[in-house]
């Protein structure tokens, strides 16, 4: 491949306790045996400064955020993010592999919030151009199971302190997202064993990796 | 009057050192004197919340924030402030007299920055709908005043920090802004005498003070 070619950005989005973490790294550890240059980064946050905002919005306070705040800081720290760490990634070709990006925040503030899809959109133009993940993976999984593990883990921020109906409506969003643009998302069962998660990983990301080495010429 | 109707929403603006802070006291004072009710407040900030996000614009850091995300923040703090503080104090009846908002982001941002207008009159819409300030006190003074007024202070924030070609571009758009809304704006020479100087802020105040007691009616 070209030193020149742009690198793949590559975003993983889901509820609370659905096991991006552990499957960001199983995806690193892909990236990293395929010898693709690569960063891992999170949403929001990635940067220090990003991640000042990511505390501002995920520490709980007794002043009421509205929803409007919570949406622009989100942004905030994403133009941040894209400035200073994407973009000049994607640029020198490495890919970026990312924990939430843009689609949480149509699930987050706009399914589980009720923000309009409009007003995310018309920030998303603003602050991405016609930036998009190139492949998102989904990992999707009843709301009970991924609460129940985000509440094992110690003190809640203050997303994870909100109530099951929210994150119903937040895991709807992002389902109803995947089937608009099925060309970009793939769901996983991430109710299913650990073995059969990243199986379905290892398989939506395969043709993308096999791209980088030129193996869909041969 | 009746106690339904409106507050009014008084915002006073400038670069630094143009003496923002003694001749608010002296409004207040105004406000005071003609029993009329009423809060003060600033931008950035103004609720806690809208404060922490201040706190990120104005502490200087190893980090370069990117202009977007500096706009984004800006409008985050104002869109909490909003909700928070100004509209049910103008809801409520009471007069709101703000040191600086959104003509100072159409100057820092704006001039300063180099940000669109465009960019900045979408957020604006985003954020406030129609709300706009009743009246508007621009206290202009060359910037090696402010500057060595400012400098006298202390310590610098971010924006302090600035040379003075960034608060000459300020300082310009500011009066460009003034000279498109006569109506809206009063141009105050801070560089006169301080009397002389809040001469002129009570005569631009004058008959919005007289017409909340009624007396325009004699």
């Amino acid at each position: 491949m070209s030193y020149q070619a742009r690198g793949r950005f590559i975003t993983v989005e889901g509820t609370e306790g659905v096991g991006k973490s552990t499957n960001i790294q199983f995806i690193q550890a892909l990236l990293e045996d395929a010898k693709i240059p690569h960063i891992v980064s999170r949403e929001p946050g990635g940067t220090p400064l990003a991640e000042e905002i990511r505390n501002i919005l995920v520490v709980p306070r007794d002043e009421a955020m509205c929803e409007l705040s919570e949406l622009l800081l989100v942004f905030a720290a994403r133009a941040q993010h894209l400035k200073t760490l994407i973009e000049p990634a994607l640029a020198r070709g490495a890919w970026v592999l990312c924990d939430r990006f843009t689609d949480a925040t149509f699930a987050y503030q706009g399914g589980g919030r009720g923000l309009s899809v409009d007003k995310i959109e018309q920030l998303q133009s603003l602050v991405q151009g016609d930036l998009r993940p190139d492949c998102t993976l989904l990992l999707d999984a009843p709301v009970d199971i991924g609460m129940a593990r985000a509440g094992a883990r110690g003190a809640l921020d203050r997303f994870e302190l909100e109530k099951q109906v929210f994150f119903e409506k937040v895991r709807s969003a992002y389902l109803a997202r995947a089937n608009q643009a099925p060309e970009r998302f793939n769901i996983i069962d991430a109710s299913a064993s650990l073995d059969v998660v990243q199986a379905g990983i290892a398989k939506a990301l395969k043709s993308q990796i096999d791209h980088y080495h030129g193996n869909d010429d041969v």
